[in-house]
């Protein structure tokens, strides 16, 4: 069973409707969101990534969710394999704690087990947080545009960097140590008509928010908002701007808005949703076929 | 590092006051309680054992926590690691399903990973819960009485008969079906000082409260409650009473009262706090020395 498949399984069972029928980032009750995310050694990060920045990413992944929900973090609770490495395990608490510390997200609790030494880690996190207009990802109407916080492509060039390619620290840094949009959602939250964060790339994340909301997306390529850092490592011609938008690891916030809003914040206005279905993509406005992958697929 | 010694750790990083110092079953913000346990394939439970009874006890030892602090289920989140097999990955939820519709408690989120097949599955769960009152497991005071719900060993016995032993389904059920026994500690939270789930043995997690109330325990073997079937499989001797009181997997509820306090529900008296610390045991009055081996340690 692919994650697909069980995911529609689990449609199956009791839901509440808080779960917002498994389609959303995270679990809304009230005021109250929750996510629960985990990342697993050789599919989320690499085997020689730096426990600090593993134990950094694992919490900003979490959190990431909940800025995509408005949501300001009240707490985390830690599900931690002990896997007979005490400088590892060691490395993952100090970096545990200056991500707890940046992001002002105390620890509430969790648990540990024992794995057998050298068994891949699977580290998991259930983040909760407090917001009171929590936007789903399915909310975008016809003739809302789309945007981006920040620039996109720079995580998944220093996933590259991070295997071997040459390359500046500041890319591989937005790859090991993400940002969480939370003061940008919270802000956002209020005014959006739908919201989530990129994790998997910009154009399946995309398709994603429109395919929640009924509609087609259409994205023009040239807007898609690269940093000086990503230029200079990769270009910005067309390949170099679709690996951008289908790389995933960005954490950025991704949010349909009427077409008269202006953000509050730098943001880039990349597409436009129209009725339909589907993801038409444009460059230089002439439409240009989209590429076989869209970005990072799971399970 | 052991768990101790993570724990340990975990404690100089910011914790919020609802953490209760990591020593407590739950988090509790509010109203609010929140518990994340984990289940690992070859730890808490047998390769062989049947995937429904996975889930079953997955969801159970869970709120088996939400119960010891008195609350109200309110829906769990799924951590579940896809490892190449769906005929697994199906009766796994099937019992899923059944343990959410039997507590009444839906689902509300989750993630997916994706293992190499074959190696073991480590299962998370956070449960939410409400609760007006929720009791710490260090509110004992000296002279409390010290009581359990239900019976004590079913669950050991039950482990022994899954791994061969020959003995009645009943106590295999009571292993691989534990009750949380989420009506008694509503009932029992607004009148009790002290409670918690007895899940690595009565007589560990009895010295756990006592520790955590900065008091001594003693409790009477004699009075530590029975069933018939145990009695059948094990006898009722001295070892067996020590057998029974140092298994684990009974997911009854431990509390600390007023010696005075009827509870409104069977439950038996096995001991009483003093002031001091540690463990006493009797049997028939007498003291008797403590077993090497308190209950299950973790990690």
């Amino acid at each position: 069973m692919n994650e697909a498949a069980f995911v529609a399984a689990l449609r199956a069972l009791p839901l509440d409707a808080g779960a917002r029928g498994l389609r959303d980032d995270a679990a809304v009750l009230g005021d109250l969101v929750l996510t629960h995310d985990m990342l697993a050694e050789g599919v989320h990060y690499l085997p020689g990534d730096p426990p600090q920045d593993v134990a950094w990413k694992l919490v900003a992944v979490n959190l990431s969710d909940l800025a995509a929900k408005g949501a300001t973090p009240r707490g985390v609770l830690l599900g931690y394999p002990l896997a007979g490495n005490s400088d590892w395990d060691a490395a993952f608490l100090e970096g545990l704690g200056s991500a707890l510390t940046a992001f002002d997200c105390p620890l509430l609790g969790g648990d540990t087990v024992s794995l057998a030494p050298g068994a891949p880690r699977v580290l998991s996190l259930t983040a909760l947080g407090n917001s009171s207009s929590a936007p789903a990802r399915s909310g975008a109407k016809a003739g809302d545009a789309l945007w981006v916080t920040g620039t996109i492509g720079d995580g998944g060039a220093g996933l590259r960097i991070a295997r071997g390619a040459p390359g500046p620290t500041e890319l591989l840094e937005r790859y090991r140590r993400p940002t969480p949009r939370l003061a940008e959602g919270q802000a956002l939250a209020p005014l959006v008509h739908a919201m989530m964060d990129v994790s998997d790339g910009l154009l399946i994340d995309a398709r994603r928010m429109a395919a929640a909301s009924g509609l087609a997306v259409t994205i023009e390529l040239g807007d898609v908002p690269l940093s000086p850092a990503y230029r200079g490592f990769a270009g910005d011609d067309r390949p170099a701007r679709l690996a951008a938008a289908t790389a995933g690891d960005d954490y950025e916030l991704l949010f349909a808005a009427s077409p008269d809003l202006v953000p509050p914040m730098p943001a880039t206005r990349v597409g436009t949703f129209v009725t339909g279905s589907d993801l038409t993509l444009t460059d230089g406005g002439v439409p240009v076929p989209s590429p076989q992958r869209l970005g990072f697929e799971h399970g």
